[in-house]
């Protein structure tokens, strides 16, 4: 299978921890792929995704599959089934309600990134930056709040909210969510160890 | 069950009508929220969604789930399973990859929105939104190279392209995707005689 992708995008991130978890990350051939807002990708576009997002997969039998989290479904079935995503009732919407939770926190991150650093400086907006982190901070919180969904065995959530983290020590190292958040601090602390978290994590500095 | 939910909304509108073809419309009791970027709505944080999104489903025991999505997978479970979402292999992975590209022209054609109207004037860039136009057309333009793919009984993907396409009719009535895309157009104009969609259209004119 092809992964096209970006070492430093943090829903590409997703799917190279959800296959090393699921014992298929040996399965995925890594193929860099070049996107951007206002940069369009026109072979990209049309070879495999019209949006120009990444991740994408090719399948063994040639078929193409996104976004990432279609993607670690594919996964998670072609591993056996119900691993990282319960396969039905009530664990299963707990678990995709949370990842929706720490999907969203990821692109609130994402339109952070794109208001503070691609948009012209003249026409950033703070106030919206600042909405953005409201949302990211309340994300995190939750989960604070909620510790108990961080335990058990490895899920969907649980890899999504951790790529989440991971970008924003990545791109804010100076933004303390961890003194006001202490369990999920150390709950990341161990999931970063996993090899998953550490043999995935973004070094590559910005391009510019 | 309840359905936090705003009218104009494409993505509360995508679980409306799906409830609506699941045979459940009658069980959702709709339920008003406003929400907006710089708008923190800390209430509904507090009690739904910390992300501060709409849709968020309360389920009859009580459970809140969101996005659309996975709202939308657990109205099909209840309904049987199975229904607008194939249960399993090559089917469901063609759903959820085409289902990706119609929530990604939604969610491109809602960002054009916050660039082009809620954002101050003076901040705005036209840049950005040729971006997102330029995803939003090649995305519709997707389906009309592949126009097979709208054919069969109503699935999750149909229905978020409905919505996405009412979206940008009930915006922007005078962008013309229909000259371009004449068999997504012909597809359309069927789906929106459906009651999921003739009873959901948005028709409430913008606040402001």
């Amino acid at each position: 299978m092809k992964l096209l992708y970006a070492p430093t995008s943090p829903f590409a991130r997703k799917v190279r921890a959800a296959a090393i978890e699921l014992g298929v990350g040996d399965q995925l051939r890594l193929e860099l792929v070049q996107v951007a807002p206002c940069k369009p990708n026109r072979d990209y576009a049309k070879s495999h995704n019209p949006l120009r997002k990444i991740p994408a997969l090719v399948t063994a039998e040639g078929m193409t599959i996104f976004d990432s989290t279609v993607i670690c479904e594919y996964l998670d079935a072609m591993a056996g089934g119900g691993l990282i995503i319960p396969s039905e009732g009530y664990a299963r919407w707990r678990v995709l309600t949370n990842h929706a939770l720490a999907q969203g926190i990821c692109e609130a991150a994402v339109l952070v990134r794109y208001e503070t650093w691609l948009r012209p400086e003249t026409l950033r907006w703070q106030e919206l930056a600042d909405d953005q982190w409201d949302r990211i901070d309340t994300g995190i919180e939750w989960f604070e709040q909620h510790a108990g969904e961080l335990e058990g065995p490895v899920n969907l959530a649980h890899l999504t909210l951790g790529c989440a983290l991971g970008y924003l020590d990545f791109r804010w190292p100076e933004h303390d969510w961890r003194t006001r958040n202490p369990a999920v601090a150390a709950w990341f602390g161990t999931l970063s160890q996993r090899p998953s978290f550490a043999l995935t994590k973004p070094e590559t500095p910005p391009a510019s």
